[in-house]
């Protein structure tokens, strides 16, 4: 009996060893997560955007927080000629889309860089219309304006010391409010608001839109020189550089008043060849970052009464940018000057060229279709001679009756922005380079299907 | 020896069984932090932001993750006349700022819900311009659009069924965007915009700025009626109802086209007598959250046509609003509309009541000072007849000497918005109700000791 007890004592000790030995290491296991019992109130919130985040849209889509439910799951949200619930599905004879300037190119250095961009906002975060008392600017982050200034320093792309700065809703408010701080304010001799075709259409059609008795959209500013000379009209000029549509460095044709929208002056789209240093300069997140949805952008400024009136027209006209946008603004940009702008810039730099490289290729087995020269320059950010790599081609139809190149284009499943949007000739066409992955590989497809055809059987399409 | 052998297996299994227990204590506590383990990219930015909301400011101030920093931590921002490193030091004799709107009063409520209206944005959320593909409005999104109908049938403060909607940055982009939407095309013959005495100074201040050939400011409507009778020339009249500043409920004079500014049309400051009915009705999330930094209204639209030209003004002037602003709205909404909206406007209407009290409490010993009458009517929201509490108190100096009220206030310590700045009389000056609690106490406390001195010697101040 001695034995038997002694052999159940012995069983229940081997038992309650082997149950030590596996609570011990779930302990362990589970030891990281000690630390993280620290959460309280943002945990839920955390664990529903990563598990979100997580859903599978076959790398052609995405769900999102606050994207459209179905049985309480949010469902993919897929890119272009992708369908299915999880965008599997491949539309066959779809057409590539290449209008839209959406920058969503980045989104693949924003998941590898995760854990330093994601913003949590508590639910009292900044209620106020202001930041902080006793300061001049009272609707402007001042964290936010002194990593833009970093920024610029960093990149080499503009001069901002000694200069005002105004956040903007994207640089689209920023135009407007741009031509009203620069447009006399005598009604009886309105400004004479120009740009050089081909120039971005909203440059007009805002100037039309507000039709206000300061200024008044007076077009191409070469046929304005050749009707007006050398004058010393009163005159804002709009200089895109790098150009949209065609990724040229513009300079002032006129030489009075400028606006310098420098929203593609970023070393993945532009050697950067010194920091630029007009009296007044526009840029965007948009294309920096790719957070177009995000509406966000900045003017600097070197006139102290240009920058009460343009900071004036921002107050008046929406009290302000949005503190939360603001607050994800300054996350991004605190990961961009990480390794002095590296890794972003050369993520960017390396898809934008890598792009190029194919587009070439195929464009340099047609005589049907040109696209614009891109010549050398030394690059002070990279340190080297680089080409320029535009966020858009911009595409010439050779033949003499393809006058209406975008139909053409069209007739091969790819859809561009006609020359005309720019005050071009429909000869022309914009292609944008900065969507999607996918957007990418089937416009590149589309455009080698159609040069392969260049024997006059596209006409027959 | 069996004995000895027995007897150790017996100690050892004692032991061992302990340690069970021990560790499946361990495990069974810790058990909760087993999903915890599931968060990897969110959870620093989580930690930080709890870590940054547990500074301790005393009660009179706020640390922000985006907020200045000193040696690496954010530091305290303190209420007004709150000061040091923590808030905790009072500055006596400080003046009692209720000029601004700021509706920080809310700021308790959204930290008793902090669980639910915490927003975990990730750095790739919503890069796009737009939502969704294949739907007409591609920069608002459309669940928050359901949202805020499904809050406006639950306060039943406006009918939304069959109406368009549009967002704006604030109310107060709207206001530019509706008086554009509802103005003649025609430049000869500019539309005339009106509101009634004492009005929202804004409405004029952005006419103005904005200086176009299809809209005029034309000030009062009561004395535009008088010089120009009933005749049906081209007006557009704002309509703020409740008012700003006096929180009357308006209702048209000229009868012609209408922008209704329901900013202030919750149950919190007014009892909601019916689902308002108009043409173009306009709200803002300031005044009902209290979210004024986030910079978020919306337009509410009858007819096609107008809603076409609101939204095509929002998208060329900004193209569209930001996304991670609309992000926070929507999980701040999901909150509002808990419990049918109860928890919100309970919170919200007891503080507006219990500062009414006491407000009128001391005004009624004062024969110098007189605020704006209020009238009991019955809320259907709160199903109960109801005094206002409106945001503003419309005081009034009674003296015939005291045609300044702002500078008499301003010389017992209590800064508040003149009349003229309502295009109003100068005897009258608005006093904000709506800010910290801080804010509300200094307030009242300055307010007591200029009625306690009504015996003339106020004027020897």
């Amino acid at each position: 009996m001695g034995k038997t007890k002694t052999y159940c004592y012995g069983i229940c000790l081997l038992i309650s060893i082997a149950l030590n030995i596996l609570l011990s290491i779930n302990l362990y296991v589970g030891g990281e997560n000690n630390q993280r019992s620290l959460l309280t109130w943002s945990e839920k919130a955390a664990a529903e955007a990563e598990e979100v985040a997580a859903i599978s849209c076959s790398g052609h889509g995405r769900a999102y927080v606050d994207g459209l439910v179905s049985e309480g799951q949010p469902v993919c949200e897929c890119n272009d000629c992708y369908g299915g619930n999880d965008c599997s599905e491949f539309f066959h004879g779809c057409s590539a889309d290449a209008d839209s300037g959406d920058p969503v190119f980045f989104e693949p250095f924003w998941m590898q860089h995760a854990t330093d961009s994601v913003v949590v906002t508590s639910g009292w975060h900044r209620m106020s219309y202001k930041y902080y008392k006793y300061v001049d600017s009272t609707t402007m982050s001042i964290e936010l304006e002194s990593y833009i200034r970093k920024l610029h320093s960093i990149a080499g792309n503009a001069i901002t010391e000694g200069r005002y700065m105004v956040f903007g809703v994207g640089s689209t408010q920023l135009l407007s409010a741009a031509v009203y701080a620069l447009s006399s304010e005598n009604s009886s001799s309105p400004s004479n608001v120009l740009a050089s075709i081909p120039f971005y259409p909203i440059y007009k059609d805002q100037t039309v839109l507000f039709n206000s008795e300061n200024f008044q959209f007076e077009g191409d500013t070469n046929s304005w020189q050749s009707n007006n000379g050398t004058n010393n009209m009163d005159v804002v000029e709009f200089v895109t550089s790098p150009n949209n549509p065609d990724g040229e460095l513009k300079k002032s044709v006129l030489g009075g008043k400028t606006i310098y929208d420098h929203a593609y002056l970023w070393p993945h789209f532009t050697p950067i060849t010194g920091p630029s240093d007009h009296d007044l300069m526009l840029f965007t997140l948009s294309k920096l970052t790719g957070h177009g949805g995000t509406r966000f952008g900045w003017a600097i400024i070197k006139d102290k009464d240009i920058y009460e009136k343009f900071l004036n027209y921002i107050e008046l006209a929406d009290m302000g940018i949005s503190k939360d946008t603001q607050l994800r603004v300054l996350k991004l940009l605190k990961v961009v000057v990480e390794g002095d702008g590296k890794p972003l810039f050369e993520f960017a730099y390396n898809k934008m060229r890598d792009r190029w490289d194919r587009l070439t290729t195929v464009f340099s087995k047609s005589t049907r279709f040109s696209i614009q020269q891109r010549h050398p320059l030394h690059c002070n950010f990279f340190n080297e001679t680089r080409l320029p790599s535009p966020a858009y081609a911009w595409v010439k139809c050779e033949r003499e009756d393809d006058d209406d190149c975008s139909a053409v284009l069209e007739a091969g499943k790819i859809i561009g922005r006609r020359g005309s949007r720019f005050s071009d000739k429909d000869r022309y066409t914009r292609l944008s380079l900065i969507k999607s992955q996918d957007d990418f590989e089937l416009l590149l497809q589309r455009l080698t299907e159609l040069v392969s055809l260049e024997n006059g059987s596209i006409a027959k399409m």
